[in-house]
């Protein structure tokens, strides 16, 4: 019984590993929608966040499948429900790359991001695609070093989202009230796609040992 | 069996409303922050958020100890787990009251928003206020009407943050990129709480009757 409630939360967790792939996918090519002025790659990702919902679906169903089934009590009911906390945390990072390819294509033919922010832009995209790049990892192995690093990287798109301001906030700022919302709010949909990826660390290690991820920190 | 578990999920319902309370009073006094520049409501809401958080877990220990006491099934499980969704919602709420008083507190003794903007906002406040107040009552009394009144006020609110951002590009915005920034993102805070009280209305419709909203509405 115990062997077959393990097996079964390996199944979730792969769900929850395509989940990840396809949002991580999903922000690589916002990014490109939105640095370079791609309406297809937009239009493409707007398109396909439904999948990310499809998938959401399968790990309730899956879940309430195992509860039924294995009837797990204290910290293994406990894994179970973490498991729904993580699809949700990943739907939300599929809406939020879809936020950005939805700016990109608003601002369609023009580019959404002056040259002057798409620095820090291709920074905030990098780190997040590390990201989200270390739970599809996590998800597979439990390594509560590589969650520790999540928060290292959360801290790097803090920095990041700080400059954006700065150069934005600048008296020499060119551009005007328009593109300087278009590029607080980007920087919102990165930070809080990053934020996510946290919470995800940490169940994740929840999910996958029973251990909190905090007891388990060096 | 059946009229306990029943009993059980009033019970959690009742905590739901404590947090729903709880955040509609957080926004209320997040606003008076906002549209007053007082720093003294700005960190109350900062310094009560922890409350909202600890009725979550209260949440997820009572909807743990349900589903292994009851061992609930098909529909009645989802109506258990339904509830957890509720309490990361409103939980959430808490979070975006607390962002607005944030932004208040950063900004203070100055106004965060000027004297333009402050019927918009004020505006989106009163509905989002109606909104809160509406899910607490849903969260007493399930009425599908009730739930389908909060998607017209989520239209409201749009409506208002499209004339916020109307307002902010029109060509003779005197204010500049920061406010510009602020007034965005304050917008934005607003709407994803009216967002989550949409989820809300949907979810607790469920939870208490066992029926989907969507097949409930007129």
């Amino acid at each position: 019984m115990r062997e077959e409630f393990q097996a079964d939360l390996t199944e979730v967790s792969r769900l929850l590993v395509t989940m990840a792939e396809s949002v991580r996918g999903a922000l690589r090519k916002a990014t490109t929608a939105l640095l370079t002025a791609d309406l297809e790659a937009a239009e493409s990702v707007i398109q396909r966040d439904t999948e990310v919902d499809t998938l959401r679906q399968q790990v309730e169903t899956k879940v309430a499948d195992i509860i039924v089934r294995q009837a797990p009590v204290a910290s293994d009911l406990r894994r179970a429900i973490t498991a729904l906390h993580i699809s949700a945390d990943l739907e939300r990072m599929g809406d939020l790359a879809e936020h950005v390819a939805k700016t990109a294509a608003r601002r369609h033919p023009s580019p959404a991001v002056p040259a002057e922010l798409r620095p820090v832009f291709k920074g905030m995209a990098e780190v997040a695609d590390q990201m989200a790049e270390k739970i599809t990892n996590v998800l597979v192995h439990p390594d509560a070093g590589l969650a520790g690093e999540l928060e290292k990287d959360d801290d790097a798109i803090d920095d990041l989202e700080r400059q954006l301001f700065k150069i934005m906030l600048a008296d020499d700022w060119p551009y005007g009230a328009e593109t300087a919302i278009d590029g607080a709010l980007l920087g919102r949909f990165y930070e809080r796609y990053a934020d996510h990826a946290v919470n995800i660390s940490e169940h994740t290690i929840y999910l996958i040992t029973g251990e909190p991820a905090s007891a388990q920190q060096d």
